[in-house]
């Protein structure tokens, strides 16, 4: 994968360059620390959500960040006219279906972000992502109950029938458009002992989206960045809390290069 | 306090073997760092307060945490309404009337909490949970101006009323279920200087009740599980910055032995 | 600028002696920060927004603190109702127009709250600060687009039409009520980093504001405090995360005497 890891390092050296203002409507619990993490990485976080604001702010941003973690109907109502107007100015959307497949709630209001704004990438665990698909699937609360292996066919399926780009993290994130399937192996166990890391996953890909107009690239090699960050925050830190501040620091000190020499995503 | 000292090892194991769910309800402040304390802990946080959703989401938990810091009325309804599921399907409820006794609103709201939805513990500092008997108790803001000697009796009548647990935490931590009193002796004094740190006591109390059934040993054991939390930081942080991180990695680091030999449980 | 490294060291004393309630209405992404940043310099924070609430909670505080970061309506129409209770009993109030200048909403709110409240001190960027003045000012998101010089003329023109003390930060502070211009050196480069650096130098002036009646003084050495504790963080952090554990270090660590001996203030 010479290419990606070589697009990688273009990636964030354009991040540090261009600071792309990402704008995110996203949920209480996580926005600090992913805030923080755009900080960190070189990119200029807004966090904005008031119905007769969100369209006048997101004229502005280079990616939009939709979040649903803790999801109300005026919420979800922004995160809608935000995104209808990205849509129409050609800015790319994430979506972070948080808990899809947990409660009707969240899987109506995630399909209907999805319809009405055509997110250029949605990332979640396997079980978010396949409850887009099939109504039967239920996760355990906000955590997943699939395999990447398992929801691997599915997801090239299902990026399809969005016309979409699904990436589904775990262990190892599996990155489909239908078309084409990266793998990236690239993390640390002590991830999952933070709360939000998926959703900061999301908000780095958000940034790569900003600089680089290929959904797949983008998003393979951002979550390889975010990926070996956690590695790196691991060599130092060995619980949560230290990890959570050594993560930010990697996502600030991993150079360019250190991510070309880094980042293990593998094609198919 | 053999007994409790053995439990609250049991407690512990039984958190990081069964990973409960535990749905908050909780104030903007504190939302990521109790989120991270269940995390480290070994159980599951989820966040979830839309009125259309709170039932269902209650319904896979193991526990329910209800936390008035920055309350407002739709949010009150919202805890009552998963409350009232929640007791109806026998899910423990622990409220955390943060600032009652400090405005009309904090106490008149705590108080229907506690009235429609029977939480089986109420943990507070003593001018909280004082200002659940008698209206004419003034705190400061949400700090406590009332000692937890001086509310040990009328904590025990309180409790007997209420037919809940209250947990009074401070210096030393009182906790009562009316007929029983118990005191834990762990804490650290940087504990007053990070925020949130009662909050975060309140969710290791939630976690514990979700693999106890009895209120008052899970409480107990909970609180000194978190007070020895705060000893273990204190030992290297000297700062409260710091010291909210080494927080968070010693409820990771902490082993069911190392409770056991450090929990300073005393009956009566 | 004896006399002003002086009158920080007794701000700081003070604030630790009397510990003031300082009454939070601010945005969700800095709350746990800010709160934090309070505790750990000796103030004791409230965050509390409920409509049906901030005119009792504001009656116990000494400051009241105004954030639009993540404002909607009706977040704003309870900063006025509070801000209008504080202006009555003569407690001061900070604005902290975050964003104003960017959006409409963010410049016609904060000019609303000003006209309404009378805030005795308004900080921000240049950007924001001249968006109160100009409504043809652009600010990138919620960045500064102005440097700190073009704005000293226009910030004293209008400290004067707004009869308020304004602060304008960036790698050196500006501080005008009008009639004097004072100028502080203190901060790091970290500090741009980090989210909510700006909204935390807000607080910690709210802090000075309950324990010095001239906001001029309470400002200028508010700001060199804050500006010394990111100087005493860059000591040791490398990188966001640890910088930002640090700041909060160096906030609790820092004494009056490091502070007179530490702070850079320059009149005119």
């Amino acid at each position: 994968m010479h290419h990606l890891a070589h697009k990688a390092a273009q990636n964030l050296e354009a991040v540090r360059q261009q600071k792309p203002l990402i704008h995110n409507i996203t949920n209480y619990v996580v926005m600090n620390y992913t805030a923080n993490a755009l900080l960190a990485m070189g990119a200029s976080p807004v966090m904005a959500h008031a119905p007769n604001e969100v369209k006048e702010m997101v004229a502005f941003a280079k990616s939009l960040v939709l979040n649903i973690g803790t999801l109300t109907d005026d919420w979800v109502e922004s995160m809608i006219k935000a995104g209808c107007k990205a849509s129409g100015q050609n800015t790319p959307i994430i979506l972070d279906p948080v808990g899809s497949g947990a409660t009707a709630l969240r899987t109506l209001s995630a399909q209907q972000i999805i319809a009405k704004t055509s997110p250029a990438v949605i990332r979640g665990n396997a079980s978010e992502i396949l409850s887009l698909r099939d109504a039967n699937s239920k996760t355990k609360g906000v955590d997943s109950t699939h395999s990447v292996d398992d929801a691997a066919e599915a997801a090239q399926t299902l990026a399809t029938e969005l016309n979409t780009t699904l990436a589904i993290t775990g262990p190892t994130d599996l990155i489909t458009n239908g078309k084409q399937i990266v793998r990236v192996d690239n993390g640390h166990p002590l991830m999952g002992y933070v709360t939000g890391t998926g959703c900061t996953a999301t908000v780095v890909v958000g940034a790569f989206l900003a600089v680089d107009p290929d959904p797949l690239s983008a998003t393979a090699t951002a979550l390889a960045y975010f990926g070996l960050a956690g590695e790196k925050a691991g060599q130092t830190a060995e619980a949560p809390g230290s990890f959570m501040i050594a993560l930010l620091d990697a996502l600030y000190t991993i150079s360019p290069e250190d991510l070309q020499n880094g980042c293990r995503i593998r094609e198919n």
